[in-house]
C-alpha cells in the first residue's frame, strides 16, 4: 500500500503559475506540496523569458556595438561567442534559480521532486508515494508545438535555439508571433540571415495593427525578411540545410528552421481526463474563480485557455491560494494583463486595440492618438522609431495602450494603470512626464488626448 | 517714437517654460510674441537635458563595448571619437530644433529675435521696437553659478563641458548634485579620472538616503572618486592642470575643473526690479498661480523658486496661457513633479522620501518598502545594482517613490502616478506587472507592500 501525506494544497508543476499559488497559499498558513519532475520555474525561467531575454541583451549590445561609430564610440562588433554568451545566460538563470529555490524553501513549501499524476480527484502520485490534498492546483504547464514537425538536425524549437553552439548563417522562422519575432530579432543582431513565415496577413497579428506595420517597417529595415499570408506546407532537411515548402509553391531554404507556432498545453498522460477534469483540445478548462468542474480542482497558467505569460501565471496562482484560504479575491480581468513582445523594436500593450474597441463600443465612439517617437529626444538619442498610441472611448476612460520602439516594453507598467484605473485625461491635470525620457512619449500622448499637445505636429 | 505692437501674450524668454506657455496660449486663441535672443529651445535643448542625454547614450554604449565580451559579444572599446560624438549630439539637437520651431510657427506663436528687456509693466523692449501684452510672461531661465570662479582654459561649467574637442584624461567636478553626477558618470565611461567635491555629506543630498548610499556605493565600484562634506577654497590653474584646494587643507589636480554647483536665475539687467517685481536673490517671486506681484505679470521655469527642470517649465508655461486664457487650471503641486538623474546608476523619484515622509506624518505613521533589483531578471541581466522604495502612510497612500538603477528612470512614469494618484496596494489587487522587465520591481514592492510579496526574500 502507498505512503499517502495529506496537504491543504498539492500543487502539480512548479512553473510561474505553480510556485506562485505554493508560496501564497504557504505565506496564508497552508500546508503545501509542489511536485514538479524537472526544475523549480518552469519554462519561463528555464526555457522561456529569462533566457530569451538574456540573448536579447546580448543582441543588443551587439547591435549598439556595430553602430558605436556613429555616434562617437569607436570599436568594433567582431562576432558572438556562444561559450560566453550561453555561460552569461546559463549564469542569469542559475542565479535566479538559486533565489527562487531559496524562496521556495523560506516560506515553508514542501518541493517533491518527481513527475506527479493525478489519480483521484484529491491525489497526486509521485513515483509512489500519495500526496492528497483538500485542494489540487493543475499547473502542468506548456510545451513547444511542433505541427507534427520532427524536431532533430536542423528543425528546432525555441528549446534547442536558446541553446545552439554556434550561429548560424541562416534561419527560417515559422510563425511570426511573440516567439518567432523575438528569435527573429536575437538572430539579427548576431548577423543571421533571418525569413519568417507566417500564415497570417501580418507579424504580431495580435497586436494592434499599426503596431504590426511598425514592427514590419522595422524589421524590413533591419533586413529581416518575412512573408505573410505563407501557409506552411512541409519542410524537409539534409546534411547541410532544411528546406520549407509553403502551399503557395515557394520554397526557402536556410542553416536551421526554427518552429515557433505557439505552445500547447502540457497535460496529457496526467490523469486529468481520468478524473473527469473537463477539458478542451487539451486545455482545461475553468471558471472565472479558476475552479474546474472537479470541486477543489483548481487549475492555473499555460494549461489555462488564454494568454500564456508568466505574470498571467504569477497572478492566477496568487488568485487560487487566496481563494483556497478564503480571501475572496478580486477575478482576473485577462483584457488588464500587459503584454511585452522583447524584439527591437520592443512592442508593450494592455487593453484593447482599436480594432477592438471599435467593435465593442462601436467605430464612432472610440478615439486613439499616436505620438511618434520622433518628437521623443530620448528615442531619438536611442536611434529608434516607433510610437505610443492610446485609445479611449470618446468622452471616456482610456480602453488601450500599445507603444513600439526600442526599450519601450518597460512603458508597459504606466499603461496597465491608464487602462486598468480608467484614467481620463483630465486625471493628469496638473501633472507632466520626465523631461527627456522615453516615458514622457505618454505624457505626449495623453496632452494630445487632451486637446492640449505640447511636442506634437498636428 | 518707438513702434508699439500689441499682444494679448508677451513671452520673454523661449526656454522649456516660455515656449509652452506660448504654444498654449496660441492654441488657446491668444495672439502671442515669444522673444528669444538666443535659440528657441533654450538651456534644455541647446546646453542641457538634451546633448548631456546624448553625451550620457555614448557612454552607456561605451560601457557596453568595454564589457561586452563578459556576455558573449566579441568587440572592443578603442575610444570616443569627440568629431563624431559632437556630431552626434549636435545632430540630435538640431533635429528636434528643428520640430520644435516648426511647432511655435504652425501654432501662430509670433517669434521676435533679439534680447528682450521690461520696460514697463506690460512692454518688452527688443532692439527699440515695444511688445507690449496684455499679459507678460518672464521666462528668462537660468544659468551655471560659479562661486565667483572665472570660467576660463581649465575651469569651465556644462556649458564648456559638452562641447569639448578631446576627452580629458581627469578631471574635478565641483559638486555632486545631478549635474555633477551626470558628468562624472559620462567621463569615467569614456575613461576619465573622474573626483567629485562635494560640500554636504552625500552625493545626490536631496534624494532618499539609501538612493544616495546606492549612488556613492555603485560610483565607488564604477571607480569614480568623491569627497562628501569638503568645501571648496579655491582652484589654481596652470598650462597643465588645474588644482583645487579644500577647507580641510587637502588639495585635488586634473586635467579640468567642471564647476556644477547648480544654477542661477537669468534675471539681471531685465529690468525686473525696476518695474516693481518683487524678486529674492535674483528669483521672481509668485504665488501658487504664478503671478507676480505686479497684474499681468506671471514667471515661469527656472527663474522661480524650486525645482529647474524643463518638464516644470513646460507645466508652468502651460498652466499660465490657460490662468491667462481663464480656464482656472488646477494648481502645480511640485511635489508631484517627477526627477530623474540621467547617471549610470539612473535615480528616479517622485513625492517625499523616507526622512521627509517621517516629518510630515510622524516616525511611527510611515511605512518603506524596498525591492533590490537582485531579484529582478531583466536588471540581472544589464548587470545593473540598485531598488525601488516605495513610501507610504501606513494604511494610507503612497507618498513617495524612488528608484536606482541602470535605465530606472524610465520607471517614473508610473512612481508618478502612484503619488499622484495616492495609490494604495489594494488599486493592484487584480493586476499584474510584466515578467521579466525592470518594471516588475515596482510590482514586487507592491506585492510586499500589500502584504503578499512574490520574489521578495524577507
Amino acid at each position: 500500500m502507498a505512503e499517502t501525506l495529506e496537504y491543504d494544497v498539492v500543487v502539480l508543476g512548479a512553473g510561474s503559475g505553480g510556485y506562485a499559488a505554493a508560496m501564497r497559499a504557504a505565506q496564508l498558513g497552508l500546508k503545501v506540496a509542489l511536485v514538479e519532475g524537472d526544475k523549480v520555474g518552469g519554462t519561463c525561467l528555464h526555457r522561456g523569458c529569462i533566457p530569451t531575454k538574456a540573448l536579447l541583451h546580448a543582441a543588443e549590445v551587439a547591435d549598439e556595438m556595430r553602430e558605436g561609430g556613429s555616434i562617437g564610440v569607436r570599436g568594433s562588433f567582431e562576432g558572438i561567442d556562444m561559450d560566453a554568451l550561453n555561460s552569461y545566460k546559463d549564469g542569469v538563470v542559475q542565479r535566479m534559480y538559486k533565489g527562487l529555490t531559496g524562496l521556495v524553501a523560506s516560506r515553508g513549501v514542501e518541493t517533491v521532486n518527481g513527475w506527479g499524476r493525478l489519480v483521484s480527484k484529491d491525489t497526486v502520485d509521485v513515483d509512489g508515494t500519495l500526496y492528497r490534498g483538500k485542494n489540487v492546483v493543475l499547473a502542468s504547464g506548456s510545451f513547444s508545438k511542433t505541427l507534427g514537425l520532427e524536431i532533430a538536425g536542423r528543425i528546432i524549437t525555441s528549446d534547442q535555439a536558446l541553446n545552439m553552439d554556434r550561429v548560424p548563417n541562416s534561419a527560417i522562422i515559422l510563425g511570426g508571433g511573440v516567439i518567432g519575432v523575438e528569435f527573429a530579432s536575437v538572430w539579427r543582431s548576431y548577423g543571421v540571415d533571418v525569413t519568417i513565415v507566417e500564415g497570417l496577413p501580418s507579424l504580431v497579428p495580435n497586436e494592434d495593427p499599426s503596431v504590426s506595420k511598425q514592427l514590419e517597417r522595422s524589421f524590413r529595415k533591419r533586413g529581416i525578411k518575412f512573408s505573410t499570408k505563407t501557409m506552411f506546407e512541409r519542410a524537409e532537411q539534409d546534411e547541410s540545410s532544411v528546406t520549407v515548402h509553403t502551399q503557395d509553391g515557394k520554397s526557402f531554404t536556410a542553416d536551421y528552421l526554427l518552429v515557433a507556432i505557439g505552445r500547447g498545453p502540457a497535460t496529457s498522460g496526467l490523469g486529468y481526463e481520468e478524473q473527469g477534469v473537463s477539458m478542451d483540445r487539451g486545455f482545461v478548462l475553468t471558471d472565472e474563480r479558476l475552479r474546474t468542474n472537479v470541486p477543489g480542482v483548481y487549475a492555473v497558467g499555460d494549461i489555462v485557455p488564454g494568454l500564456q505569460l508568466a505574470h498571467r501565471g504569477f497572478l492566477q496562482g496568487i488568485f487560487v491560494a487566496e481563494e483556497i484560504a478564503g480571501l475572496n479575491p478580486r477575478a482576473i480581468d485577462e483584457n488588464l494583463i500587459p503584454r511585452v513582445t522583447f524584439s527591437n523594436p520592443e512592442i508593450a500593450s494592455v487593453g484593447l486595440n482599436q480594432n477592438k474597441a471599435e467593435e465593442k463600443y462601436g467605430k464612432g465612439n472610440v478615439e486613439a492618438v499616436e505620438f511618434n517617437l520622433a518628437g521623443n529626444g530620448k528615442s531619438q538619442m536611442l536611434g529608434t522609431q516607433g510610437f505610443v498610441k492610446i485609445v479611449r472611448v470618446k468622452d471616456g476612460p482610456i480602453v488601450g495602450f500599445h507603444a513600439i520602439g526600442a526599450r519601450m516594453g518597460e512603458q508597459v507598467g504606466e499603461g496597465q494603470l491608464l487602462v486598468s484605473w480608467e484614467a481620463q485625461p483630465e486625471d493628469f491635470d496638473g501633472l507632466i512626464h520626465a523631461h527627456p525620457t522615453q516615458n514622457e512619449s505618454i505624457g505626449e500622448a495623453i496632452l494630445a488626448l487632451a486637446g492640449k499637445p505640447l511636442h506634437t505636429h498636428n
